[in-house]
């Protein structure tokens, strides 16, 4: 038996998938690391960093971004910009450039998200229609304002829609701090609009936004230690993986048994 | 047209002066950063950092403190103890070993504050004037006791005499955790005191310690993407160059038209 | 005078003990450095680091152990692996190959807990005798979970028990955010649950753990500059140097005449 494919097991903890994986990803953002930073970071943790998105629009400003691109394909990991970069050039009206821009930076991955500005559904599933022939595209469904709260049943229908025009993965926004989207603005998940989501979309096309440990804890704990979580940040990789494993306190009597293995 | 001197502007956001800029500073806090973390940030965001502050006595019990300031003279980037260094020597009646102190480590810049202990305005604004003949002084107004509130007419009063004593910039007190000074107990901003200064004082001879994103967009939002702003920590300076530029969600509505070119 | 045995002393602060000390103790948690950031730790705050525990069952899943663990040895500073990964253990009947384990990767430290799950007392305290042997022991008390409370008189009896069965040192629980063990669920400290502690049991058989600014404060001033403190971030070291020496605002005013020689 094999952890990430680079540990024994002689713990007897959950089996998981190795890189690249189909399910069990754990998507981490990166809102402005040094190149030594992302050195150590695969170097420590990089069997457990499965996509990285260089948060909204982080990557316009960093003085070294051909590096760090550079960096990231080295290590054979998919990186994306953030859905607010996307938002930015729609606001601007900037799309052609912005796909240039993408080509001439070797982006393969591509995130789509009205979360701030409003873009007419209509268009948004015509955009990811549009991407989806050069891309592989991530789209967000959720609003990042906390006072905007929409029903269950409306999320499953955008997130039906999105994956029906060809996303690869739909996350549920969450933002940064864990205080919008399928979180209330006081931090609590909502936990009701998540089972029903879950019930309605196979599980391993959601990527949740979790950015605070409680959360990731609840996901391991609701949907096992495969789930897609989603703004993990670099330094709670490690961290993360030891809750999907059931070694740290927050899951420990929940992760007792090893799993199945991983339907991929 | 350029941002920060280092990219191209397809996306239109605002201009950015290059280093070494007159206004729109970014005011970095080092609480122990190592080598690595330095060049890291440098290599990634140095186009940001205009000037690094060593936080309160950190500098006297960093080990390898001569490595340090080497590195940030390389970048050719200022750096300055903090304030409660300053207050430490001073409670301690050792300002001349300071002084021999500040020269053997060749700091340019110092910083002049009373947060923590009472000197006399008289005392302060007499230190000013003495360092402001050998260093480039910075001057820090406002408590750090959180209960300690001052009204608006009392904080112009004394910026005004500590730059007219030789201060090259004022910073407002804010703590670390943004809890004291321009900031309420609560961590909300005091708006009013704020905009009070501003109507009071020439923006580019202060510099608004703002440690929390929402303090920093709210900053940007009510000044513009060249106020500058201070005790911002390392992993924070590319966000909030993207929250200055509008490629951040909580500044992308307010910054969509590209800004004037900054007065210096 | 020395500082830390690296650094002039014209400030007139504390005196500190030197490496490897006795009291004084900074017990740091590693949740998943890479071998960067471990350098970079040493070279800025090396003389301040005594100990470092990584974090619950980080140990497990970290892809470079062996390389870490090396590098720690070669800054001859003593590495443990969380309690949580002995409960994890213990949860699984592995107690031989966890044994196994620690020797292969050449551990000479081992935390024994309690704070997840239930271990009866006389297990715990024969499991402390059984390693004791051949490990240094540090033994934890106080439940994770903020729910659980117990009286005083109850932990100081656990904590001689302990001591009395082979512990090296007790380590108070505070959980990694405080908000639990020495804690209060809302992070207030149990200040009334420390004092009787320290009154009944040797202050230099204690670790406190004190993960926040705030609590480090509270425990420089009521026990000085020379407790022992744990679960101590490694980018807080600096700042808690600072806080033992009165070099930072939260004790400035309290730690301003030289201390006494450390009795060690």
């Amino acid at each position: 038996m094999t952890i990430g494919g680079f540990e024994d097991g002689w713990l007897g903890v959950p089996t998981r998938p190795g890189k690249p994986r189909q399910n069990g990803l754990t998507h981490v953002i990166d809102k402005g690391l040094n190149t030594r930073d992302i050195e150590g970071m695969f170097d420590t943790a990089g069997a457990f960093v499965d996509i990285v998105k260089l948060g909204w629009g982080t990557s316009y400003v960093t003085n070294n971004l051909e590096k760090k691109i550079a960096l990231y394909r080295h290590f054979q990991t998919p990186v994306v910009c953030g859905g607010t970069l996307f938002e930015a050039v729609y606001a601007r009206g900037k799309m052609d450039e912005f796909k240039a821009w993408l080509v001439e930076h070797r982006f393969a991955h591509v995130e789509i998200s009205d979360g701030t500005i409003d873009i007419p559904r209509d268009e948004k599933l015509e955009l990811i229609r549009d991407f989806a022939r050069d891309f592989t595209v991530l789209s967000e469904v959720g609003s990042k304002d906390s006072d905007v709260v929409y029903a269950p049943y409306q999320w499953v229908e955008w997130i039906k829609e999105e994956l029906a025009a060809g996303s690869w993965k739909v996350i549920t926004e969450a933002r940064e701090g864990g205080t919008a989207g399928i979180f209330r603005k006081d931090g609590d998940m909502r936990t009701g609009l998540i089972d029903e989501i879950a019930h309605e979309v196979p599980i391993d096309d959601l990527i949740f936004e979790a950015p605070t440990k409680s959360s990731q804890a609840w996901f391991v704990k609701q949907f096992g230690p495969n789930v897609n979580l989603g703004n993990i940040p670099p330094d709670e990789v490690i961290p993360l993986e030891t809750l999907r494993l059931g070694l740290r306190g927050d899951t420990l009597k929940e992760i007792l048994v090893p799993a199945p293995e991983p339907s991929a």
